[in-house]
């Protein structure tokens, strides 16, 4: 059984970090193309990595945070970020873009679940703990867009984002009032969630709006 | 006796619960302006509901928040988000907005009256008291504008908005110096800001400028 | 001893006040820029001085604030922006701005070197130090311009200054692990990031772009 149970560890950690690493390259790109210097380029890529999760921590007072406990992913995303500038040019970035897609909507999945995880674990009612799980996953991109100066694109381009979050949300909260095991609910909402925006971003699903 | 207060109680709740109604619908119509998706209508409708009193709550490390001790109140403006988009067209937009003033005007009191009296109850000194009733009553628009991508409204228009705050702030520190009950304290506050703020839109008054 | 110490103490003081004035003063300059009313323009002028190390703060889960226990910086932040909207005009801008750029300059190294003691007294790895006295001399500029809906100058000017504290900022972190005493590291930080942001003023350095 160990073997098994090692064996998800490392998956979620592998998930957890190529996450980490999209929700990164996400900010780099956006800091480049809006001409931003090597200080903002590193800002924004750090604040879209970790504003989420940090955010949630803030909400939920728990400490120490997830980048403190774990210095290595700060020295990881500060590394990324000096390799794209060396390495990384326009034409990479249509590509990187298609790329990380992937590991951006299982990222969304997997940083709901831990939101939610933490804020049940913390005695928060269903609907506040499907929001801490909507942070952790949304907010990294806000803070991004808040940055540079526009409207979040999670708020307005229409495709379904945070709403597969919040499905995937309250199916941890569902199999965690039945007592499933952590493992079971995690993956329900990493599928759910993932699930739902690789099936949005296939067939190019548009929220209903709001004809005022 | 107790007919009274609970009178008085009730009476307060419903002035919170329309407060809060009218900040949510004020984020709800700024983001419809701005053609954010259903997401982005949603969120900037919290924000601007829960967004001062949340910020409070961080500044003077209070847990648990008020939204989360009382869950119904998210259901309501969440509820609330999809009425709106379910039946407000924009020709509503004027007259809601005319209609929102009043309570408007009664919730700024009310949680400038609330933000003065947690920071006091936690010991803080009266400007800083003052400073945490304005944050409970002004960020939350600050917040909804902001994510617009706008210089928040609250700073800029040059009508008396946060100053009436400010001078019904000091009257509930004044007041609780001088070991006045509660009640009167809130009720002063209450009567002060929203009848600056009443006169305010009466008379059209503005602050004067600053003509560097 | 005694005499040399307290002389140090009103030292550092008044390099934290002025530094303070400073950030205030940058504040309500752009405000007025932006044509702010009165109370966007004393808003910005405190998010200016106070915001980088209540951000530090609530992230290290530490109070009181530093506006709180002193009280008086308030009232002498408040005062400012009375006295600048009462006295000061276009032409006084620029003067200014000159002005302000030494203060500014010995305040980055300041409150950077006060974040990374804070910090490492909390017993923080040094990566995070680093990045809490780079959030204490950064982040008010940075809310500053936010708030005014422009991305911030920090992160798009190419000219050092965040840089600076991060250097400033190791340097501290380097002497603390051997065991040098506070005041040498305090010292070392701000002559080594005054020192590099006074260099690069005067010799008009660039950061390295990213040629994507």
């Amino acid at each position: 059984m160990y073997g098994i149970q090692s064996w998800g560890e490392n998956l979620r950690l592998l998930v957890e970090l190529s996450a980490t690493a999209a929700f990164a390259l996400s900010g780099l790109m956006e800091a480049a193309r809006k001409k931003l210097d090597v200080v903002g380029i590193c800002v924004v890529g750090f604040l879209t990595a970790f504003g989420g999760g940090t955010l949630r921590d803030l909400l939920l007072d728990q400490r120490p945070f997830f980048w403190v406990q774990h210095v290595g992913v700060l020295w990881g995303v500060l590394g990324l970020c000096v390799l794209a500038m060396l390495f990384m040019r326009h034409r990479h970035f249509e590509l990187t873009e298609k790329a990380i897609q992937w590991p951006d909507a299982l990222g969304l999945g997997l940083f709901a679940a831990t939101g939610v995880h933490h804020a049940l674990a913390a005695g928060m009612p269903g609907l506040v703990a499907v929001m801490m799980g909507l942070v952790t996953g949304v907010f990294g991109g806000v803070l991004r867009d808040m940055v540079c100066n526009e409207i979040p694109t999670a708020f307005r381009d229409h495709r379904p984002y945070a709403v597969c979050a919040f499905a995937g949300g309250w199916v941890y909260v569902g199999l965690w009032q039945f007592d499933a095991p952590g493992w079971a609910a995690l993956t329900a909402c990493v599928v759910v969630t993932a699930g739902l925006r690789g099936l949005a971003l296939w067939r190019n699903w548009q929220l209903p709006a709001w004809h005022v």
